[in-house]
């Protein structure tokens, strides 16, 4: 592991950046709700995903990413260990990663984010940069929600409502 | 003004943060080109606006606001100031912004980034929110851009790609 910048003029503090994503989290769950149960599971636009396939995927990186950049461990990303059928066991699992965010978040240190690291086996980058991947990444596939609620003629929750 | 959170762990410096919002502009300029003329400026999916006009929006706020954030004033949000017509129009226009957002944003100091401002007279926050907002903001929309895309039968640029 090298560290990568220098830090210089301080943009954000670590507990800023988690009260961001946990913000961004509960929109994302907002929008989970929103759908239909089985839209929720079958419903897409232009050959994409449905939405549980994309909020399975944010599932299976923020929480084990973690976990693995806490533990150091570079185990491969595997969407395929938790497989919900009804729209409320994956909130219940959304609610439960919540907390395992929170847990291995809080032990990675200042110079820790500055380091780069194999995620997954896969992306070397350093750790902030990863971290805000997760974030952009769940923006990202909740715009795509937001466009199948709305060809569904369904009203998605407001964008800036966070808590 | 007055300071909102007390500074302790930093996740990440002012220049990684225009690093990487500069990243990710560069890739909303790859999804405004990929867009065939006439569908930038009229296609949609679920009534929602065509990414010509989500692109403006992205344009009407980054240089704005950071000036306004600079200069100190609330002049309120205005999309209407610059009215293209074809696509090179909004990407000329995309780029002469990278150098307004270089040059605003090199002048915010540490301890500005934690103060609260009342955006276009309308979104009092701390600064480095309303930056996330913007970068947030982009990347949701861009989300939405890629719907269209896939629903026009083309393939997107990779998330990944920001340089």
């Amino acid at each position: 592991m090298t560290t990568t910048a220098t830090a210089t003029k301080q943009f954000m503090s670590t507990e800023q950046l988690l009260e961001h994503w946990q913000g961004h989290r509960n929109l994302t769950r907002r929008v989970i709700e929103a759908f239909p149960e089985k839209e929720l599971f079958e419903f897409s636009v232009g050959g994409m995903r449905p939405f549980a396939k994309l909020a399975l995927e944010l599932i299976g990186i923020g929480g084990p990413a973690l976990k693995g950049i806490v533990d150091g461990t570079t185990e491969a990303y595997n969407e395929e260990a938790f497989n919900p059928k009804t729209k409320e066991e994956i909130l219940k699992k959304w609610d439960e990663e919540t907390g395992v965010i929170n847990h291995y978040f809080g032990q990675i240190s200042e110079e820790r984010f500055q380091e780069t690291f194999n995620l997954f086996g896969e992306y070397e980058f350093p750790v902030y940069q990863n971290i805000l991947y997760f974030v952009d990444n769940e923006i990202h596939h909740r715009g795509q929600g937001y466009t199948y609620l709305r060809a569904l003629g369904i009203e998605p929750p407001f964008f800036w409502e966070r808590f």
